[in-house]
């Protein structure tokens, strides 16, 4: 049975075929207007700080020989995506391939060859009808762990973060608010950590209880299922979020992935992106303030360097504190990762890096 | 506070240390015996039908210019893991090679270059003191969750694996007895999923609550913490465990390695394999079963087909059964994806495929 907002989400789908249907029925070629998913069309929103989508669209209609297959594809795959709906089923992008592959009746041709192409139709159809690829019931790869001062539902099971042990919840891959609900949140900020062997120190240091927090992992470039939580988080229970990541260019890219979005899912902007989010580190100019520091670098390689230089030239990448950054790290030439602060002591992140960041606030925006 | 096993441990790691101190104060060259982790000194034991390592030990001596450097390094190691015995904290891999990076006092040597250095004395060191790196408090990569018939506790917290959700629990990295304790078990078997996507198909559908057993990813190929609670499961719980895969030569390798353990850890099989683990699928022979199945197979590649031609080889893929599997396989030409199953219908997977295999007893051993 769909849910309520499956049931607007199939509402949104019928009315594109509705469309469609009445233009057949006045004997006219029929067609979509797709938002055009190009470079050109993405733009840097300084005042609200995130990447997002211009208003370019294309036409799509049926009879023209470069867009009748697309044309057929869109609506196979809204179909599929109308049956996940009304079971209130998910699939992953993949099982979708799967499903809608197979022969045009009456032809040789296939529906589908390689996932590239459904997955592309998957990005249009969410553009076209203004709805995530979650709200379709389409699954990204799942990934991540979560602890802390938060009480919430998951299909009707009630999680206490409090009491996860050492493993945590692990964050599935639709966190819509029909699946997740929010309950009890005694947290002052969350803290996504990139690396799950940090995001295990740091709870087993109990640091999410001490310093009243939620500690997420997102194990490298945090999946779609931890952006969205996060985005969630900081909009309705308005808390703060800092990111810990190495530092590298890669580190870099991760926080400002989680803040601004990305340019290739730059529609997705709006609801994944969180550009209230602030950097906590690690910082190239840590060194300066332990200098056990220097005995745990690595020098930055020549793809660091060129990454790092490219970095440099992105528009949200301009405010003085961020261009500071990354030039010390191309003056130094060296890169920090995460567990290198473990040299010092095994908790020294938990006891005495991270809060006196905290406590300085001494973070990049 | 060391907990109880951790202290016996220690136990271990001082007794090795003793008898070096003992040496040298006899005026002898110091010197400690590390079975060989080479290939000639694995085995194939097809009577407990696990790959194990043999008795051959090599010595390794303080004043020999080609040991002397190792030998400072396995007992830094060890004292760094001491260290976390002694704290009751863990670390990762990267993180314990970075505690014992430095500069050897008095020379312009380091300690360490590479955690390749590290990561094998660590190994020795296992072999050595006949501990597993869990209860050296060293922690590999953390991934997979688990959901299902079965209550635990994690650090004193209460896991009900049956009310986590669409999440599930993640499973963390250590999973000794004395972090994850068994509570209660209604499970009537282990389900071990190879992809993310088809555990979280399975947790939608309960497919755990209607034929009561516990459910685990491993994400690929599962990582030390999920084949350390496999063996616990089946072994201390008495638990049939089924393995669940890709057909293809990487899905039967990760059956392979979570049943009889891999090669290059000879040594852990004894406490990470599970010989009692089934082959429930995908078989090169449901196409015939399933039809639909033809029209989402894949070509084999020629990686595939060297591959399974390495299989066909191994020791223990001499039976019968998985001769013919296997061969199967490269006569027919093509591979099968789990998602694939999603042709016939979303839930086919829950509701059909694996009802009917675990009903009829069709599974390869």
């Amino acid at each position: 049975m769909a849910t309520k907002t499956s049931r607007v989400v199939i509402q949104k789908l019928r009315s594109v075929a509705d469309q469609v249907v009445k233009t057949i029925q006045k004997g006219k070629n029929p067609s979509i207007d797709i938002p055009l998913r190009t470079l050109a069309n993405v733009k840097w929103n300084e005042k609200r700080f995130i990447i997002e989508m211009g208003n370019a669209k294309q036409e799509r209609s049926f009879f023209n020989v470069a867009m009748a297959k697309k044309f057929m594809q869109t609506f196979l795959v809204a179909s599929k995506c109308k049956e996940l709906l009304e079971e209130d089923k998910s699939a992953s992008l993949r099982e979708l391939f799967y499903m809608s592959k197979g022969s045009v009746a009456g032809s040789k041709e296939n529906t589908f060859e390689e996932q590239e192409e459904s997955d592309e139709v998957v990005e249009d159809l969410e553009v076209c009808v203004d709805a995530l690829r979650e709200e379709l019931k389409l699954k990204a790869d799942k990934r991540g762990s979560l602890v802390g001062e938060i009480v919430f539902s998951d299909k009707g099971d009630t999680i206490d973060a409090r009491r996860m042990g050492t493993g945590g919840w692990a964050i599935p891959s639709i966190v819509e608010p029909e699946v997740i609900e929010f309950k009890k949140c005694d947290a002052k900020f969350v803290l996504l950590v990139e690396k799950a062997a940090l995001w295990e120190r740091l709870n087993e240091d109990k640091f999410w209880l001490k310093h009243k927090c939620i500690l997420l992992t997102g194990q490298g470039q945090p999946p779609r299922g931890v952006r969205r939580l996060l985005h969630r988080m900081v909009n309705e229970l308005k808390l703060p979020l800092y990111v810990f990541v190495d530092n590298d260019p890669w580190g870099y890219y991760i926080y400002s992935v989680v803040k601004q979005g990305s340019i290739n899912l730059a529609y997705e902007s709006i609801r994944m992106a969180v550009p209230q989010a602030k950097f906590i580190g690690l910082s190239s100019f840590d060194r300066d303030k332990y200098p056990f520091m220097n005995e745990v670098d690595i020098k930055l390689n020549d793809q660091d360097i060129s990454r790092a230089k490219q970095l440099l030239e992105y528009p949200w990448f301009q405010k003085k504190e961020w261009q500071r950054e990354i030039r010390n790290m191309l003056k130094t030439g060296v890169k920090f990762e995460l567990e290198a602060l473990a040299k010092k002591r095994i908790s020294f992140v938990s006891e005495e890096y991270l809060p006196k960041k905290i406590k300085d606030r001494d973070f990049l925006d």
